[in-house]
């Protein structure tokens, strides 16, 4: 096959397929009496919990937002609707004052908005920025705007300053420790933030180098390994937590680096974010015999104890199709574009639910389907629909230049 | 063949499996430099992580004291000083004040005592009282069954009557709910006090008809379904954790009641315990397809959430096997001793490491071993050993009356 029609081929596919993912959120996750939307989504739309989970109430805002804003034909009044409804749900019930801290937020919420549950970290914070300044950005409510930059300057605090506020007693045998997700998180929003504005990317750019510095401390082994959790002096830490690798994690660290060293120009850690954190973690992580990407792996080969860890997940592919994607569009190296083709064979083929549209998210390591449900506590509208649409405008501006 | 025969068939491979399981603990998870036990020790024996978890360190002091305690063969020096070195450490490093309540345990600890991680729960404390409980047995050491006495009635505090002192801060979309683990613990540790000790049967006896009743509530759809979590009034709850099943709690919930109901003379509660408890889940739980018990179920045939549902995991398996065998041993019905082979056939041939000893912890639902390590964060001396220390005694009983 000619070089462009792959291309156009993939295009074609994806582009159908990020169709039907929004057109099954739109359908099924609605809650037009309390605003916000359903997460426990089964495999065919119905909803079989009504919990509301605020990371994934974030991430749906922001997708809607962000598919509104850079993609012509999503731009629906249906869609930015439920997007406001969305962030007003999020406002009005998100964050609970009383659980440590002036800022912070649930981690799960009844249907018309009492918190269940709260959880000791930065995520749903960190999801709550992304739905406030893309909201912002569609709305042009520069409230929201300032709403987002205020919780952006909390969770620096939390982050970098005194973690106190989140509530979790420090331990005498848990001293801290750089766990890639805060880091890459937070880089993410600065990405997020910065995006057109020359101020805010000034007054965040110090927190990005940071960021930067504290994600390339996951680089181990003589950079044969890319490792979940550090000591925060950088050091490999010992037993189960030091040696515990998570493939999609890495993979999606990899393109966050890697879009940051474009913008910036930065020729060498464009090279690191391929090298140590793409091709790293995809040689270590892609299962020989079943094919796809493990959850979890242990550095030294012991066994992980997460009862998961060889279950084949949605979302470290998702990352996956878009690191590889970019590395290619970035170098035009053939072997980049080969690991895209390779890791969107198994996905497309194992994860896409041809009968009622979007993908399942869990499947066992020989690839069947193990929890059929669309929609659940930490799959939303969100990596299906982000890696889709990330992928479809690489495509475009592959096929544009040729 | 001849039925007293079959009996003797399992209770020879019963009697060995426990041998080579206490053989196993014995030889690779003693800690002579600290005490305690290393609780992470692969399928080879090998220890592949030094924290020691609370949960695990209490129930293997349990284990070995009981082991002392009740079975002449192992009324060996070796564990009596391996029991108590790991009840120094536990009376040690085990509580941390600072953290909620003045006996407040942690979760998990360095190898050297230092507290990682506390759970705003009671189980860590459940088996910090039956550790001194059993380790006051054999020493004759009051002391510790002062402290065993002293620890239950916070725990009875924080169950019964103000659970502020957990650290969980109260939610106004989280009421109340009992949680099948909460009753069943406490069930069991009045059981363990009382034993022989009229004075505490009746300081404990309020309680213990508490827990029962608590326990009762479970039962829930006109009797056809055991339900891990419903409201304080006994009602179902909405959503996944209302619908959710787990049937290998409810199969050892089954045999605490009929040991409870046994020693009371209850016959009431007798036939519920194996009509409600063991009956009910095997059925439910029973995977006709591949065998073995499912780790979690819907009641409404939805998918549970767990990423682990459909997994076998080797506990309540062991929890099914004196269920049934206990059921027979009080009924004598031939269907009770039926259900038992078949659980047995299953989990000798797929749970028992005939290489290294000790039994695998989780098995894909096609009954593969998925993780192989014989100890965990949730795996130690203590199910395995139990069960087969039990059917051993339960066998003996009915070998020696025929």
């Amino acid at each position: 096959m000619p070089f462009s029609a792959m291309l156009e081929e993939y295009r074609q596919r994806i582009r159908a397929e990020l169709d039907r993912a929004v057109g099954f959120w739109l359908e099924n996750s609605h809650d037009g009496q309390h605003g916000g939307f359903f997460n426990c989504v089964g495999k065919d739309g119905s909803v079989y919990d009504e919990l509301k989970y605020v990371w994934l109430q974030g991430r749906q805002v922001w997708m809607y937002c962000r598919l509104y804003r850079t993609v012509e034909r999503f731009r629906r009044p249906e869609i930015l609707e439920a997007a406001k409804a969305g962030g007003t749900f999020l406002r009005r019930h998100a964050r609970v004052p009383s659980s440590g801290g002036p800022e912070k937020c649930a981690f799960c919420l009844t249907r018309d908005g009492r918190a269940v549950k709260v959880q000791r970290t930065i995520f749903s914070e960190c999801f709550y920025v992304m739905a406030m300044d893309e909201l912002a950005r569609v709305t042009g409510d520069e409230e929201r705007q300032t709403e987002a930059e205020k919780m952006m300057d909390q969770l620096v605090h939390w982050a970098r300053v005194d973690p106190s506020g989140l509530g979790r007693p420090a331990m005498p045998g848990d001293p801290p420790v750089n766990s890639m997700a805060v880091p890459m998180m937070l880089l993410c929003l600065v990405g997020q933030l910065s995006e057109g504005r020359t101020s805010l990317a000034r007054k965040y750019g110090e927190v990005a180098g940071w960021c930067v510095q504290q994600i390339l401390q996951h680089v181990q082994r003589d950079g044969t390994a890319i490792l979940e959790n550090v000591s925060a002096e950088g050091k490999e830490l010992p037993g189960c937590q030091g040696r515990l690798q998570n493939p999609g994690h890495a993979l999606e660290a990899g393109w966050f680096l890697l879009q940051y060293a474009q913008e910036r120009g930065d020729v060498a850690l464009q090279k690191t974010s391929i090298e140590k954190f793409m091709e790293v973690p995809f040689k270590t992580g892609w299962d020989k015999e079943h094919g796809g990407l493990f959850y979890f792996l242990d550095v030294d080969g012991h066994c992980p104890t997460q009862l998961e860890w060889s279950m084949k997940l949605w979302w470290p592919h998702c990352e996956a199709l878009i690191a590889f994607l970019m590395a290619y569009r970035h170098t035009r190296d053939p072997a980049m574009l080969e690991r895209f083709g390779k890791i969107y064979d198994y996905t497309f083929s194992h994860f896409s639910d041809s009968v009622h549209g979007e993908w399942f998210g869990y499947l066992t390591q020989q690839g069947q389907v193990a929890l059929d449900f669309k929609g659940g506590p930490f799959k939303g509208c969100f990596h299906v629909p982000r890696c889709l649409l990330m992928c479809e405008q690489l495509l475009d501006s592959l096929l544009d230049e040729k």
